[in-house]
């Protein structure tokens, strides 16, 4: 399908991502090369895999999807492509391609060691450059996986926090990832939004009601908090035109309950 | 022309615009894909509304220009496709459209309605994803305008701060847009400079001079401030190797006036 | 090729990059557009130097590099164009393009003076959109390079600091990039580590042993600083999982010794 995602926390402020660039272009010259995001918080192998497990499923079908945020590049953890019925995933195995795999079925999962499919000098430093990016641009030209290395059986897998049904209408969860907006997104899946009375519900934090639940931020007045049915599926806690994270002292791991009655704690 | 270009206040930290762009080569994977700018300030329309009417004219005719900085997302401001004689503009009703599209030929609005062009479920908080996007690819790949939904009479339209001539010689106006060298636009139009005795204008702002006009940037020593006649084609403070909004305490909506002569206030 | 990438001081904040694009893909729009970086130190030409110089030579043979670090715009630097024997580089002669330029073999430099390869009006603030994008566009679709206007003998290059080898086994040298892990990039060639001892050598700056030589940054445990050979071949000075610009206070000009053997200063 020539077309090639990436997902790192390579920033913009050098040339690394340019050049992946080049090189996948130099392999597959018909390539399509979006970015996901560049701007990752360094060495954050959680927030990686929630953002390319929220954005994989809306590219094309055969999309090969490039993650790599590997802080232990050069070290011993494996390269590795992972096919599944409908995309492909390559990067290294320390869990950062796990929640998007999560959603899929696995078809076949590679350690990449044919260095046919790398560049000729590979750094210690830069395998987004020398094994990802080639290794992508012939997967989205075409080749086959079996070429590429020895296979799999598994790859590690990053926990996901449950939810925890407390009680009936409680359901406790926790923040796990802050957009730019600052927004923060729970665990808790949007769906259960829609059997709850919405008009009774509420966000709970450290003991204290933060929000009710609405459906869309200007349900409620600019600069007030709102929980919502997040576009990634997942109950999400806003600002109006504001900041959540900096209003309500909400971070990566703070503890939420979705309550559908307000009532004592 | 299978073009179409975004302009958001999304950020780069997150995967919101390559989510969209997915969207958009899901529709039409010959679309080519151009990032305007994805940093505007969160929820300022104005900027935006700025940004796309400097930038929309040197793209090839026909090119689909999606805008979409909307803090009503999920409201009750519509969402619209407009055509003018050479572009497609889509994005929020809310006047973030309206000073580009002032310097067109306007040939149809459109409400957008027919969900048939939309992602299958619309979430409340990501029209981007969900409604602009799909829409600009069905439009870069040759749909029917009057298939989007119903006409329109009209778009929101932003108010634009006029210049005023407070005497002969005298153009009083303000700052529009600081970028991000720290130069500040004016409303000021720049042909103006070129009826002007330009070795003795000048600029000033509460009653002081700040700076003379010249044909460019270097015209002044590192370091000291220049009014130019700008690439948008308004007059912008600057200063040679340093940031005017800085250094002349300018931001949007600061007065300040061009004089033909030097004098008193 | 249609192959042209860029590498700016613009920022992502405006819309000059997207204009540039929308200029390039006029000419030719067949073009396919690579950001090497827009966010280099505002006028630094020569982190702008050291980064297409590092970037350049992954992209396929013919691409079209255009360079716009360019604090003289406007001024009497020239727009030129430099053919070498697998590439095009576009850009002020202000010595942006001398370091990539000078691991090439030139084959004709030519000043930019024929303006029917420029946009129709030419800005004094903004020739990367009015000169250096057009031009461009056209080289990658196939323009003459002797059309483009009056043949030059030479570029403007930028000094190089070379290292000097005080004493067998003592390569003194400094920093000459920071890239945005921290990472304090030197002027010494990584080659000069494969004939080294590397068990005992070491980094030395301000008369003090900075850290170890070893194979990855994950050679130490994290938060400590090592000394590798960086994917753009010259010594690189790390901290693992941190910032080595930070935690060792380097900055660009910092001095640093590479000693093959432990030792008194």
């Amino acid at each position: 399908v020539n077309l090639v995602t990436l997902t790192t926390d390579f920033g913009a402020a050098d040339w690394f991502v340019g050049v992946m660039k080049g090189v996948i272009l130099s392999v597959n010259p018909r390539a399509t090369i979006v970015d996901i995001t560049h701007d990752l918080p360094f060495g954050d192998v959680r927030a990686a895999a929630f953002a390319i497990a929220c954005a994989y499923r809306f590219f094309p079908r055969d999309a090969v999807h490039v993650v790599v945020v590997d802080p232990g590049v050069g070290g011993d953890r494996k390269p590795i492509a992972v096919r599944t019925d409908d995309y492909w995933f390559v990067g290294p195995d320390n869990g950062v391609l796990s929640w998007a795999i999560a959603r899929e079925r696995i078809k076949a999962i590679y350690h990449l060691q044919n260095k046919r499919y790398f560049l000729r000098e590979i750094s210690s430093t830069f395998h987004g450059r020398d094994v990802f990016a080639p290794v992508a641009a012939h997967l989205s030209r075409g080749a086959q996986i079996r070429d590429l290395g020895r296979r799999l059986a598994e790859i590690v897998r990053l926990d996901w926090p449950e939810v925890v049904e407390e009680a009936p209408g409680r359901i406790r969860g926790e923040v796990v990832y802050l957009d730019r907006f600052g927004n923060a997104i729970t665990n808790i899946p949007a769906q259960l939004l829609s059997r709850l009375n919405v008009r009774a519900a509420g966000i709970y934090a450290r003991g204290k009601r933060l929000c009710p639940v609405a459906g869309c931020y200007s349900a409620v007045p600019a600069g007030r908090p709102v929980a919502v049915a997040g576009s990634h599926g997942c109950v999400e806690i806003a600002v109006n035109r504001g900041s959540a994270a900096t209003r309500l002292h909400l971070s990566v791991g703070t503890r939420v309950t979705l309550r559908e009655q307000a009532g004592r704690k």
